[in-house]
């Protein structure tokens, strides 16, 4: 059994991801937003590295499906669509839509995980969704990479919080170290530390303070909210859409 | 005031440390080693980045009182006089000597830290001097840059608690997050969650375990040895030396 943890996408080489179970964390905010985004109704999200790439999809896209969304310095990209904010995420607005996205860290990290096989996304909004998801990967393959965004190359404390949420659920929510790397130790001592509470971890989080700062107090409590969508986003042939087995929850059938 | 941990040198730029007080950590085992040849009587350790580099040096300088040491895959490199072992830097084998030393992480994470000033190193045998002078140097400059060399480019947990302690101690052993970076809160994290024994985070990382896996079992030991070797290394000038107001400990004058 083998469970690796990774801070950030700087020195994780393709090598290290190819063919491995993944699963991407950017909590503040870009796996959060695209779980709110396909819960909305979204056919899908491109990734982009950069607003040019975006910019010339969108061009060869050309239709009126496709949204451009994402943000510099938090901050909505101008003449974008949409910004990076999963409160901007309705059903009006995404329904039967395509994202084409860039974002500063968490696009480039999925991006990152391209070489990996399957690649998930989770975050607190499908936190349970997405740990029944590693938890059945591990017991079939005995193997998981869960591979934070971090902020501007360096650790970043929501991440790591949630990467720990992620392995101790994975790990069938005992305390085993065998088979985990020093940053998935490290990331269940945050657990152990922090419990079930995201709101220690994630709202005292450098991304936090910066987020309220700009203004998106209510995207950082949005971002909190264990299973507020509880969908499970894969990344695959450079789309983000629903995983083949989970679907977005709703009212029951009639 | 502004305190930063950080867990790689990847990702961290010239920019990130010009000028700033910066304490490297290796723990297991480069700085630890540093503080064992100058504790042993060494007049300094020239960190290079490869084996040629450091062969070339040596042909330079042409002296006897110069050995070559360093590791790659834990073992001594063939051909060189000392491994990466601090018990083997005894007064014998170091007394008067420059080192000229290579090793996969450590030396590396020296290096990167070249445009800060002063770059001091610490690991837990040298724990106590180097907290006092964190603590100094963050009350004159109100900043202080932790880099931690980690393993392979990923994060190690032995070096992280290090960072954690020193933290700890330049923040005056207060529990307090503000101006601290999302790392070295979490540093803090594990501290709390360690409290002050080496054993645990030290003895059951990765690192330890290769190491004994190895054959230096030993080498773990007395790497979590608090205050083992009391010196504080310096770099500066491409080389590290003892700092100017430190000594080492020894008896007392007669």
């Amino acid at each position: 059994m083998k469970l690796d943890v990774v801070f950030t996408p700087e020195g994780l080489s393709a090598h290290d991801l190819q063919g491995r179970p993944v699963f991407v964390i950017d909590t503040l905010r870009a796996t959060t937003v695209m779980c709110a985004a396909l819960a909305g109704g979204a056919r899908g999200i491109i990734p982009t590295s950069s607003t040019e790439e975006a910019m010339k999809l969108a061009q060869n896209l050309e239709s009126q499906d496709v949204l451009l969304c994402g943000e510099r310095n938090a901050a909505r990209i101008p003449g974008y669509a949409l910004g990076n904010s999963p409160l901007e995420m309705t059903e009006d607005a995404v329904r039967g839509k395509t994202l084409i996205m860039t974002t500063t860290n968490g696009t480039r990290a999925v991006l990152a995980a391209a070489g990996g096989h399957p690649v998930y996304l989770a975050a607190a909004v499908n936190l349970q969704v997405a740990a029944a998801r590693a938890r059945e990967v591990l017991a079939e393959t005995g193997d998981l990479l869960i591979l934070c965004a971090g902020r501007a190359s360096s650790f970043a404390i929501e991440d790591a919080y949630t990467a720990g949420r992620l392995t101790f659920a994975a790990m069938g929510e005992r305390w085993i170290r065998k088979g985990l790397n020093d940053a998935a130790v490290a990331s269940l001592d945050l657990v152990r530390l922090y419990g079930r509470r995201w709101d220690r971890p994630l709202g005292r989080s450098t991304a936090a303070r910066e987020l309220r700062a700009a203004g998106f107090e209510d995207d950082v409590t949005a971002s909190a909210e264990e299973d507020r969508w509880p969908v499970l986003p894969q990344f695959h042939d450079r789309r983000v859409t629903l995983a083949p087995a989970s679907q977005p929850a709703g009212p029951p059938a009639l």
